[in-house]
């Protein structure tokens, strides 16, 4: 018998499944659970019909470069057509800026490969992305956690643990935010703290690291175009890092998503990518290059905006209706996800089983955390299920709490 | 102004820019170059009109998950599909060996990361493929080469090497091999060696690595079945972790290829796929699935091995008839490359520009030598251009050769 321990490096060792994957597992086994747990887009919202056709064009068979090997950086017609989405988020950038990934999470890949060494801090959010803290965590980086505010990352709480780590002759690297409707919270950083992070990693030599997947779904009664700017567009010294994605606002079946960083990290995230995967799908950068041009995603913009934010009320009317003041959240403004808070003695790991029993999972809150915290919040993702599934998944949900508390306090007696 | 060395990984101050990819720049700048640089399949052989058919009916809407997130390990009827594949190759496998990956690049990289640290010995073949060079190098492991013969690598080498490192202390965590039709060499692993391969691995506790992109396209004049069975067939204990792809076989556009690895292995990559892009692309799997279930994959195989033997022929009879003895090569059974050695005062690299002057590109051996020789051999790849360019560029390859050959010369005297 071989012992693949011994085969396997020290990154390997310490990785883990991830909390919302593992929710997929659990998905698997029962075709009757209500699902809050994975942030998936809405399929219905997706443009079939305009797919399909892009699709049969591009498949006639014409341009052999349709399936072939592709430059690492990407489709270069998507390269440009991303350069004007980037104007249009108040962002001048450059083809020596700009990388096409496979997905986000290759971005956050490509990040913590070329800018992290084992040991080197990050500064994330409490609690943050799941899919940051594993890419970060893969290369053995040291994640030191921020509290937030209503308004995003608490700019006090942020320089004094930056203190407190240069003290102890710890080096951060970068700070890592979700400014607009982060995952797991929906909360969005303010606008002039905005500013103050900028100023703030200038004053303190840090990258900042801005992803954002989610900010063409702002909700329009309660959030604007200029609550959502990227802290990229005041960016003039070549502080940030920005990620983004076509899978929120077109399909993420395609994996098609990009970075914009200084050049000399850009290209150093083309030669890491080179070894990642060579190129990204070059059917799917053609069929997402061919939504911009046609004017589809612009299309699809308002509309999404408006199914999600009828998903969000949806949610939040049941949530009140079925829990009365027991749970509280973040009322979202923009995004997939609801951030509940639990009654304290409520276990939201511990609980899982219970409620998948009762046919709804979610995703406990600890996993989002690096300080260990978060034990009786969960993230309720309300994109994927339609109004129907969200009422009743939430009725199981209240059910389930209720059971869990009963259960608690009788242990307790 | 920020200097950025300061913030990338000691990984990134070692990353460089792949030979191959670097050719793509070339060629971007002119039209009229004539390219045996990258290993592309020929598009003209890819089956559009069944991949527009396939694709039409995938996106007709009715199963939303055809363009949503999808499991990490892969879609799971084109996981059996493989395992079908694998049964034909001669392999038993099951679910919990197998996972997507995007790309065979994609594999050699988890691979690298789940596997080595930093300073782990890798053995590779001299010379070896530039895509595991890149990934190994990404994890700061420490390629060492052992020599080949016409049947590949050496065994006594290959043991001699192990025996060395084993006395300076460093332990062999993996011999990395590509027995079929070898990117760059075009070499097979011959039947009993490979046996002899696996024999060594157990007795010397080294996993072996086996990449296996090209192994369909073996040519019926001078290989058959019989010399490209997997060693991973043969495998009872667990040695083997083995690659393939379906680039070559359907189309690389798609970014489909599998891992097959003892379970415990399996599982680590698939986490560390977690990080590196969630999932494969949704819709390519799809399409690929169907090529399999619908038996084109099938029908593709003998024409594609008709395809590439003439294509074969049509190169070794252009260098015989332009460069009579001065140039060598063994005879490909298979596969994309022809590994061409130059007189040796010729120098690869130095010679590119003046190639590239003349209308033709290659790439330099150098890149495949993780010892720093291979200065006068050259990768010709005769997989994607038509006959007439071929041959047009062979004479313009050896006009280079010459050209150069006489410049060396007055520069000697």
């Amino acid at each position: 018998m071989i012992n693949y321990d011994d085969f396997l490096s020290s990154a390997a060792g310490q990785m883990q499944e991830s909390a919302i994957r593992r929710m997929g597992t659990v998905l698997a086994q029962s075709r009757d659970i209500i699902s809050f747990a994975p942030g998936y887009p809405a399929p219905e919202t997706f443009p079939w019909e305009e797919f399909s056709t892009i699709t049969r064009e591009l498949l006639a068979g014409v341009d052999g470069s349709t399936l072939q090997y592709g430059p690492t950086r990407g489709y270069k017609p998507l390269l440009e057509a991303i350069a004007g989405i980037m104007a249009a988020r108040g962002v001048n950038t450059s083809s020596d800026r700009l990388l096409v990934t496979t997905g986000s999470q290759q971005g956050l890949d490509l990040v913590a490969r070329v800018m992290l060494d084992p040991g080197d801090v990050v500064l994330v959010e409490l609690p943050t992305y799941t899919g940051a803290i594993t890419a970060f965590r893969n290369v053995q980086a040291s994640m030191v956690g921020v509290e937030q505010d209503a308004d995003g990352v608490a700019l006090e709480a942020l320089d004094e643990t930056w203190a407190r780590l240069q003290r102890e002759g710890r080096r951060v690297r970068m700070l890592y935010v979700v400014p607009n409707f982060q995952n797991p919270t929906g909360l969005l950083i303010g606008r002039e703290k905005r500013t103050q992070l900028l100023h703030w990693a200038e004053r303190r030599n840090v990258m900042l690291v801005e992803d954002d997947p989610y900010r063409e779904l702002y909700f329009e009664d309660s959030a604007t175009e200029a609550d959502v700017r990227p802290i990229r567009a005041d960016d003039a010294s070549g502080r940030v890092v920005y990620l983004s994605s076509f899978s929120k606002t077109l399909a993420p079946g395609f994996r098609v998503a990009w970075i914009d960083a200084p050049p000399p990290l850009a290209a150093k995230f083309e030669m890491a990518k080179q070894a990642a995967d060579l190129c990204t799908g070059a059917l799917d950068q053609r069929v997402v290059y061919e939504c911009c041009r046609r004017g589809i995603l612009d299309r699809q913009l308002p509309l999404l905006r408006r199914h999600y934010q009828q998903k969000r009320d949806v949610m939040t009317q049941a949530l009140g209706h079925e829990f009365g003041g027991e749970v509280s959240w973040p009322a979202p403004r923009g995004g997939f996800f609801l951030w509940a808070t639990l009654p304290p003695q409520v276990d939201g790991e511990t609980m899982i089983a219970r409620a998948a029993a009762n046919g709804v999972i979610y995703v406990a809150g600890e996993a989002f955390f690096v300080n260990g915290t978060g034990h009786n919040v969960i993230r309720l993702s309300f994109s994927a299920p339609s109004h129907e599934k969200i009422r009743e998944g939430v009725a199981r949900l209240a059910g389930t709490v209720c059971e869990e508390l009963a259960a608690t306090s009788a242990a307790a007696r």
